[in-house]
């Protein structure tokens, strides 16, 4: 943007979380989170360290993930974090802004809003994930957890493969209702059950909680399913048990990510499994690695998330509008 | 902004660079930088982790300075870095964008336009060390580097003492010119010099390069005299000898710093004077620290450079932009 104007001009882009909503779909976030997994196991895309630090005012916990994707020529910062009294004042907990820059000159292109775009890059995660390593025949789709991020996982899983029916629990059962909804949106059918009826049943499955315990146990879990664990971001954090992650075939969007605060951290932890036991799920996407092992094998993506996917998904965002017109141009 | 309205309904204040040349004047940044080095010091305000990168492209170093400042409820990031091939596309190589949240609810406040801050919160920086730390007879003041920063410090500084002189040296002697004409319409006599004959002359001393070797020796310089050093940001930059340092009253914006970027890094490193030895600026400004030691001390202040003052002075030409109306509301 206007690389060679006198360095008095300068103009930003602000793309609105509306905008985003209308022109960033499940498809388009699909494309771009895919594509950034790929540019990652290439090495031409790369996450910087991520900062995440107590606030010491409002409970908050507040940081930056940010990288460069040369091969998109994405370069830019998510920032934002968790405040939870914000529900209390009918704001969204989790806060985000993506900010995008010009990789030739450093200055700032576009800010960009990122409630929506968080939600929908992280259901794309977990999408790539069952197109490159579920089971083509797979039938019975599992969600275990019922927040905020449970529809985007359901609606963007639900398009990979030819589900039929959904099973899903919460600790809370009364909160599925929303995923009752969606489902009965997609024409699938329903069922609320424990979680070892939920591995008895389900083909894929996704974890989507803020748990710092396994819920799901290796034994419950039916031959050949593939499971997306999403929830796990932090030390301390677990959703499935350590032998599972070590039997499984286990993938993730960021290998040193996946070691120490994804999933594989406890597995990792106690030596069951080490770090070249897991493939970046890029691998797949490239052709480098074969996937899944035969119709048998459990496997597993360790969905932590990363800088790159907010800024994938926000360059979409911003190149769409900028066509589009919908984007509100600022001089700073 | 706007707390209680519908999550839908956010928007957040542009404030450009040529509005914050018009409103953050000298004093502005003076009171601003004093105020977060006095925050700092008791403890109500924190600077997060730097990320630091070579991008891998256009020679680009990029990265974010964060922090929050409890005392002035000022959180966010400045991000930017250097662009070298800039200049020839007549654009500043320094890059830089300043985004302000709101502490309450972790919503994107302001963006603000970094560069012009940037420069004239470093020549606050040094401005407020002269202040707490110069001797009052100080009337020759010495500028060691002639580079973009160089005017801008030279301007703060004479200000803070009735200064009759500036002494000064830069690798390059043709480019001393424009320090020349600030000079000039300060009323106050030029010397170009030799860098032994600006250590015999100057009461007062700045340095402002990015030098990896010590250009002033501690046998050349004044009893009495203040040196601010202002260039040394990075490991292995380097302005004055690691002797000078162990010799004078050492001061800093953060310790943590000024012991592994800073100029004292060396002294450090070479067992000449430990962290303990090194005063926070923000303890002569908050009285726990009397500063200078009688007349003939040599006192030092080495000016690594934080995010809190880019927050600080960007959260001044916010506020001052929403009262005089120059601040553009846009919709995210």
């Amino acid at each position: 943007m206007n690389d060679v104007a006198p360095a008095g001009r300068h103009e930003i882009l602000i793309v609105s979380e509306e905008v985003c909503e209308k022109l960033v779909g499940r498809a388009e976030a699909f494309k771009a989170v895919e594509g950034v997994f790929a540019a990652m196991a290439r090495g031409e895309a790369r996450n910087f360290p991520v900062v995440r630090e107590a606030l010491g005012h409002a409970d908050a916990l507040y940081g930056f993930k940010s990288g460069f994707d040369r091969a998109g020529m994405a370069l830019g910062v998510k920032s934002g974090g968790y405040w939870p009294g914000n529900s209390a004042r009918g704001l969204t907990n989790h806060q985000s802004s993506v900010l995008l820059f010009d990789p030739d000159t450093g200055r700032l292109k576009a800010v960009v809003g990122g409630n929506y775009l968080t939600a929908v890059r992280t259901a794309a995660a977990s999408a790539v994930s069952i197109a490159h390593l579920a089971r083509q025949d797979a039938k019975v789709l599992g969600i275990v957890g019922a927040g905020h991020q449970s529809a985007f996982q359901l609606r963007a899983a639900a398009e990979q493969r030819d589900f039929e029916k959904v099973v899903a629990w919460n600790r809370s059962p009364e909160k599925l209702e929303s995923l009752v909804t969606v489902a009965g949106e997609l024409g699938l059918s329903f069922e609320g059950v424990t979680l070892q009826e939920l591995g008895r049943q389900a083909d894929v499955i996704i974890t989507i909680t803020s748990s710092f315990e396994p819920l799901l146990r290796g034994e419950w879990i039916k031959p050949g399913a593939h499971i997306a664990c999403m929830g796990t971001d932090t030390k301390g954090k677990q959703e499935v048990d350590a032998g599972l992650v070590a039997t499984a075939g286990v993938f993730t969007d960021e290998v040193a990510q996946s070691i120490t605060i994804g999933e594989a951290q406890h597995a990792v932890a106690a030596g069951l499994i080490e770090e070249a036991d897991i493939t970046p799920l890029g691998d797949v996407i490239n052709g480098v690695h074969a996937g899944r092992k035969g119709d048998d094998e459990i496997t597993l993506f360790d969905g932590t998330g990363v800088g790159l996917q907010d800024l994938a998904v926000a360059d979409a965002a911003v190149r769409k509008a900028s066509v589009e017109g919908r984007a509100t141009l600022v001089r700073l």
